[in-house]
C-alpha cells in the first residue's frame, strides 16, 4: 500500500503497527522517529526488526514517507503536529491512533488553521499495561475495533486509506464522529480506569495502615488490573478529555447514592434489580466482544 | 480426620470442599443436604461422585456426622442453624464458608443465646461467578487464603480441628477478630462489587441507547467480570455487611470528587500523584498474591 511507513513513537502501538504492517505486506520501508531521549528505544526497536531504520531528525524521518502514522503519547500530538508543520506533503496520507480524539482534532485546527485533508484521526481499541518496542506484539490488532473519526473537511480518499490499511492489518473499522468517539470512550475505558485508581489509590492506604490486600484474591486482581496502566499516559487522556469524563463520574456518583440509599433502607428489591440489569448488561457486552 | 462430614448445601463451594476433603483422604463419608428443590442439584452431586449420598431431611443428613460445614448463601445461615439445632451434637465440630462473618456470629447468638463453643466460624476465600455443583472443582482451596473468626466462647479444640482441616485441603489459614475480617473483605471484596455493579448499570443503560459496550475492549472486560456475580448471593453479603461497606462507599464518592475536582482544575499534579500510588499500591498487591 506504501512505499515508505513512517512512525512517530515507537512504543507498544507504533511497534504493533510496524509489525503489523510488515506481517500484511502493507509497506517497503518502516523508519521510526524519536527524540534523542529514546534513542534507545529505538535502536531496540530496529534490532528487534520492528523498523528497518530510525532518525531523530523529523525532517529526515518523514522524508519521502507516503505514510505517517503519530503514535506518540496524546498529550504529545500537538507538539508532534508542531514539528510536522514545515515538512507536510500534500500527497501522503497522516494520522494517529490517539484514544481522545477532540483534542486531537482541536490541536490540528490549532496548528494548521484547519485540520488538513489528508490527516486522519483514527484510535485503534487495543493496548496494554505495558510500554515500550519491547511490548510491542504481532497480531495485537487481529479482530480489534478500530474508530476512524473524520470531520467535515478530510478528504474521502485519504479516510479510505486508512480505512483499508487497519482493515488489511486485521481491525474492525467503524466511522464516528469525534464527540461520540470520545463520549463511547469515556464511558468504557476513562471512568474504568478512573475509577480502578481511585479504588486502589483509597485501598492502598488501608492497606499500609492493617495489610489487607493479604486478603483479596481474584476477583480483586482483575478488578485492579487497569489501576497498572501508565500514569503519564492516563492523565494524558483524562485531561484531554475530561469534558466527557466530569458528567459520566457525576453520574456515577448519583448511581453509588442510590445504592448506599439502598443499603442503609435495606431495600433488597432495588438492589437485587440492579446486580441483576448489571449482569445482563454485561452478558450483552461478553456476546458481541470481537476477541 | 472425620468419619462423616456433612456438607449443608453442595453448591460451587459445597462441592468443592467435598472434592478436596476426599482427595487429601480427610472423612469417611461425605453426605449432602439440601432441601426438595435442590434434588436435582444433590443427584448431580452425587453421580458425579462428589458426594457419597444426600438426605433432604436434616436430621438424618446430620445423624452421626463428627464435621458439619454450613455452605448455604449468607443469608440463609440464619434458617439452617434454626433447623440444626434440636439435632446439635456436643462431639461433632460445625463450621460455615459465609463471606461475612459478623452476621454469622449474631445468628448463632440468636438461635443458640449464645455461639456454641464447637461452632468455629471460617470464610474461604475463593470463588467464581458460577454456582451450583457442575461449577465445582478439585484445588479450587490450594493456596488460597481461609480466615477463621472465632469468638471468646469459641472451643480452642474445635478451631484447631477447623484449621487442620483447612491446611490439610491446601487453604492458607488466618485467624483474625470478626469485625477485622469484616472490615477487610468489605474493602477487598464487597466494595469492589458494588462499584462494578454500579459501573454497570449505568453503562448498560448507555449502551441501550447508543452501542458503547460494541467498543468496549479487554480492560472493560476485567474490570466488569465481577458484575457477573451471581445477584442473591452478592444481596445477601452486602446487606449482612452494610455497617463496613457503606462508610467505604462514601470514602469512595469523596475520592471521586477529588478526582473530579482535579479533571475539573486541571491539576496533573494531583492526577499523577493518584495514579502513580495506585499503580504501585497495585504491585505491593501482585507481589504477595498467593495464587
Amino acid at each position: 500500500m506504501f512505499n515508505k511507513l513512517c512512525l512517530i513513537g515507537v512504543g507498544l502501538i507504533g511497534g504493533s503497527i510496524a509489525r503489523a504492517a510488515r506481517n500484511h505486506g502493507l509497506c517497503g520501508t518502516i523508519v521510526g522517529y524519536g527524540r534523542e531521549a529514546d534513542r534507545d528505544n529505538l535502536n531496540e526497536a530496529q534490532k528487534l526488526g520492528v523498523i528497518d531504520d530510525y532518525c531523530v531528525s523529523i525532517e529526515a524521518a518523514v522524508k519521502d514517507a507516503d505514510c505517517i502514522i503519530i503514535a506518540t503519547p496524546v498529550g504529545a500530538i500537538e507538539q508532534v503536529l508542531v514539528e510536522l508543520k514545515p515538512y507536510w506533503c500534500e500527497q501522503a496520507v497522516y494520522s494517529d491512533v490517539g484514544s481522545t480524539k477532540g483534542n486531537v482534532v482541536a490541536s490540528a485546527e490549532k496548528v494548521f488553521g484547519k485540520i488538513p485533508a489528508n490527516f486522519v484521526p483514527a484510535h485503534p481499541i487495543a493496548g496494554a499495561e505495558q510500554s515500550g518496542v519491547s511490548a510491542s506484539v504481532n497480531g495485537l490488532f487481529d479482530n480489534k475495533r478500530l474508530i476512524i473519526t473524520p470531520v467535515g473537511a478530510t478528504d474521502r480518499d485519504a479516510t479510505a486509506r486508512i480505512q483499508q490499511f487497519w482493515e488489511r492489518m486485521g481491525a474492525i473499522v467503524s466511522i464516528m464522529d469525534v464527540d461520540h468517539h470520545d463520549a463511547v470512550l469515556a464511558a468504557t475505558s476513562h471512568l474504568p480506569h478512573l475509577l480502578a485508581f481511585a479504588l486502589v489509590d483509597l485501598l492502598g492506604r488501608k492497606d499500609e495502615q492493617v495489610e489487607i490486600f493479604k486478603y483479596a484474591a481474584g476477583g480483586f486482581k482483575d478488578f485492579t488490573r487497569i489501576a497498572s496502566s501508565d500514569p503519564t499516559m492516563w492523565l494524558d487522556i483524562c485531561l484531554a478529555n475530561k469534558q466527557k469524563i466530569i458528567p459520566l463520574l457525576q453520574q456515577l456518583k448519583q448511581e453509588l447514592d442510590m445504592m448506599e440509599r439502598a443499603l442503609d433502607e435495606g431495600d433488597s428489591r432495588r438492589l437485587f434489580q440492579t446486580f441483576t440489569y448489571a449482569g445482563q448488561a454485561r452478558q450483552r457486552f461478553l456476546d458481541q466482544l470481537t476477541n
